[in-house]
C-alpha cells in the first residue's frame, strides 16, 4: 500500500473516501444536504460508533427522537444503537463528515502510539 | 454510556475529542496551526491509520521526504510507519481534523453494518 493517498472533496452530495483513500479502520463520507431537504431515512449500527462533524451551515440531526441544533464546529458522538437523521435547515445546506468506526477498537493513542523522531 | 455527546470546537491551536465524546473507536483532534508555523517535530505511528482533512486554510505536508500541497476540502490517508509532519502556508493559517484509528480494525461499515428503520 502507498504510504499516503490524497482525494479532493467539494461539495458533492456525498463522497465516500474508504476506497479512494484505501481506509482500513473507518468509513469516512463528506456530505452536502441542500437547504430544506434532509436524509429520507432513520439509521442505527450493529457495531460502528459514528462521529459526525459540522463542516459548513446549519440543521438538526434528530437522535432517538430528540432534536439537537446543529452549526459549523459542532462534533458529535453516537452510540452504534441509537436511531439518528440529519436535516439542513430552511435557511442553509448542512455539510458534514460522518466517521464510522469499530466500537472499542481503538487501542493506544496519540502519546501512546506515536513514534516522535524529530 | 449517553447515546451521543457534542462539543463545539473553535479555532482553537488544538482540541482532542476522544474524552470530551467518550470515542472508544477513534481518537480525534482538531488543529489550527497558524500562518507561517508548523507542527514543531515528525512523528510516525506504531499501529494506528491516521485520516486529515483539510478544513480551513492552506499548507503543505510532508510525508516520508515528500512534499504535498494541501488546501481546505484535501483528505489523506497516511499509513502508521510513515513520517509526518504538517505546516500552515506563509499567508495563511492551516485548521485541519486529525482521526486516528486502529488499522485493519473496521469490519462491516454502511449498508453491512446499517440497521435502517424508516
Amino acid at each position: 500500500m502507498n504510504k499516503y493517498q490524497k482525494v479532493s472533496v467539494g461539495e458533492e452530495a456525498r463522497t465516500e473516501l474508504h476506497d479512494k483513500l484505501c481506509l482500513t479502520g473507518a468509513e469516512i463520507s463528506i456530505n452536502t444536504l441542500p437547504q430544506g431537504t434532509g436524509v429520507p431515512f432513520v439509521h442505527a449500527h450493529k457495531q460502528n460508533e459514528e462521529i459526525y462533524g459540522i463542516l459548513n451551515g446549519e440543521g438538526v440531526s434528530v437522535i432517538d427522537g430528540e432534536r439537537i441544533a446543529l452549526k459549523a464546529g459542532d462534533w458529535l458522538r453516537v452510540s452504534p444503537s441509537a436511531n439518528r437523521q440529519f436535516f439542513a435547515s430552511e435557511n442553509s445546506a448542512l455539510q458534514y463528515v460522518c466517521i464510522q468506526v469499530k466500537e472499542n477498537s481503538l487501542e493506544g493513542y496519540t502519546m501512546t502510539d506515536a513514534v516522535v523522531s524529530a
